[in-house]
């Protein structure tokens, strides 16, 4: 109704308005370069509705609030042509803003949408025991490309088709959005964005929904190329597919007898679902390999582009 | 329905959701000390809130990405605190948030409320030929303030009560949101809440409205002590009141017929309201003083306490 330049935007709502919030910072969650003045704007508005695609909510309207150091002043237009691809492509309206001076580059985003009262949204906190879990797509791409990025001699083997894809997968993340609305629709009980890695974001939905997820680390589907860069880089490709992060796809739990058609349901819109273990009694998370537990995943540096010392 | 914790809020709307976002970033905006961390907590919600209160909304929730230095750490309490204390004061829920590491501290605050279908909202761009032009409260103090905070000696001559009350108008702004929905129901035609000052905020509602806004300087309400202060620093007091800024009153526009009403809904709430000019044909903003047209009014820097060499 009321768009930017007012002092507030004006929308009409009707139903559930679904509402979250994410900010980018220079040198916490990227760095440019690597990164364009373009990638970080978008990314920090794909990472904003990739928090809604979790809800399994619709995204409609975005505000972004810049602190632009002086250095980058001739590079807000370029974020904001970043901010406004990514909008055209998930049907976002940009209806608010405002540009700050600051010593620090950084993209707050506020992305607000809307869920259905049936089915409502998904929340973390909904996984039951037997319900299997599953993900969206693939994973470890977004820790590869950075890795790729920050050492590039470790893609000496690496295909450049597949090299490439693997850097875009960081530098341009798409949200999952309507994976999201397909798998609420399909009766999903839980689901959170791979935003951390597998490993630490099923905690986090494990422990919202007391319950124990048990993972199988071999069936988390690792993007083309992971492997490979693993090997280069001496590290396990699981560790890359379970505790990178960055991919956002979407990490879900449903009843086993809604499972094939949550799988149908994203197959017709081109998506896949795997499933990669079981919800079950208890805390945590238990990673299991070849049938054997097996310890924890390293977490891994978000903008150094290493595993870090510590678990996921 | 679903607070933080999830991956996003989500709350039940019917009717004109309003939405305003606003960020505090140190030493660009404010600096600790003077400011404690829980008045700069406190000071970015009120000054988000403050843009729903002059569209007339009454908020209901606020988001907050809260970007926290390594040398914070120890004040992220003390600066939520802040944030609540607002937020009880106004009947806001924070109903989300996101704390992130940052080199520089930053507050982006989204301030979310909403307005009946009747009056709607009160625009920027809506004065009219013919309309008073008037303000709530008195202006001046925040700027006072500032300067007596960043120089105390100027002080000297004040009544300590009359400079406590300076310095709290500046450390401890509020937003007047029982003012805004008053006028909004009084018919007020424009409106805007003044943080860049009188004499910029008119500027503002008379290019959004194509009209001109016509001052009497003398006739803007100073608060008490902005006179002395202003004699102590050898400027004058009128170039506090309107280039001041940071006073959060709300300027107005309203035709002549509803003005008594307006005066009258305001005094039921404890406020006042004074007329200060006209709205007339033209553009930009005139200001006269005893009966004379006079220049601009400086700018004043908000952060460092002091006149700018430039216009408002």
């Amino acid at each position: 109704v009321v768009g930017s330049g007012d002092d507030a935007a004006v929308v009409e709502r009707a139903g559930l308005a679904v509402t979250s919030v994410d900010a980018l910072v220079e040198e916490v969650h990227f760095r440019i370069p690597p990164f364009t003045p373009a990638q970080a704007g978008a990314k920090a508005l794909a990472t904003a509705l990739s928090d809604l695609a979790a809800m399994g909510a619709r995204p409609s309207e975005a505000y972004v609030q810049l602190g632009l150091p002086e250095r980058f002043e001739d590079e807000a237009l370029a974020i904001a042509d970043g901010l406004a691809v990514v909008a055209a492509a998930c049907g976002v309206v940009i209806a608010g803003g405002d540009v700050t001076r600051s010593r620090t580059l950084f993209l707050a985003v506020t992305a607000v949408g809307s869920a259905a009262a049936e089915p409502g949204v998904v929340r973390r906190g909904g996984a039951r025991d037997g319900d299997a879990i599953a993900i969206t797509g693939e994973v470890g791409g977004a820790a590869a490309g950075l890795m790729l990025l920050e050492r590039p001699a470790l893609g000496a083997g690496l295909d450049p088709s597949v090299a490439e894809r693997l850097r875009t997968r960081q530098l341009e993340p798409r949200p999952r959005l309507a994976a999201g609305e397909a798998l609420a629709r399909a009766g999903a009980s839980a689901m959170i964005d791979v935003s951390d890695g597998v490993a630490a974001d099923a905690a986090h939905l494990a422990e919202a929904s007391g319950v124990a997820a048990r993972i199988e680390v071999e069936l988390v589907p690792r993007q083309v190329g992971v492997d490979e860069l693993a090997t280069a880089a001496g590290i396990e490709a699981v560790e890359l597919a379970l505790g990178g992060g960055e991919d956002y796809e979407l990490l879900v739990t449903i009843a086993p007898e809604h499972f094939d058609a949550a799988t149908a349901a994203l197959a017709s819109i081109g998506e896949t679902l795997t499933a990669i273990g079981s919800i079950g009694p208890g805390r945590g998370v238990e990673l299991s390999e070849a049938g054997a537990r097996r310890g924890e995943i390293a977490g891994f540096d978000q903008l150094a582009g290493r595993p870090t010392p510590g678990p996921g």
